[in-house]
């Protein structure tokens, strides 16, 4: 039981498309991110995603349209629904998600992070 | 599916200690809710409770020590833990916990919210 500060949790680590446990809430972990680039086309079969941008703009490609997140929005994806997130700049995401997502949801490739860190 | 910008919709209510909810993610909330003043001990049987202070200083007491909160920093209780949050003056809090979370845990009095807001 700690006081978690988001931007000092934030300051430990600088790697991209990497998540990192931060809290746990019964089956749900919160995780933080940072993100530059652009990631793969997936979807979850099961978990529904929140995407709380701290820090930047992101913008989360669906395949019928482009969601675009500034500093104090977010967006849920609801389980099986195709996205690509996309950062031209990078970005500072918290994401709260079941403690079973995978990053890379269906797709398995060198993206895929199946052993979080915890910090 | 739409953005939420989480300051638009705390201007869209006055009310304190009333949680209104802004997100489902599976068989999560996410709620906001303004707080002032000093609410009730009580405890969660089976929910953990995060309380991510959006705007203010929020302290949450415990039995054992009082947690105090800033902007940007976020708190778990874990089930079972008695807690007690008193905000001096007006604070703006993010909540993200089970669906099946009542707001006075443990208690029922005037101060419980059963049929809660959506925004």
């Amino acid at each position: 039981m700690e006081v978690v500060n988001i931007a000092e949790k934030l300051s430990q680590f600088q790697d991209t498309w990497s998540p990192k446990v931060v809290g746990v809430i019964n089956d749900f972990h919160v995780k933080l991110v940072k993100l530059q680039g652009e990631f793969v086309w997936h979807h979850h079969d099961v978990e529904d995603e929140l995407f709380l941008v701290v820090k930047g703009r992101l913008c989360i490609k669906l395949r019928d349209r482009d969601v675009w997140l500034n500093e104090g929005e977010f967006f849920i994806i609801p389980h099986g629904v195709e996205h690509l997130p996309v950062a031209e700049e990078e970005v500072h995401v918290l994401l709260l998600e079941p403690k079973s997502t995978l990053n890379t949801g269906n797709i398995q490739n060198e993206r895929t992070v199946s052993d979080l860190q915890q910090l």
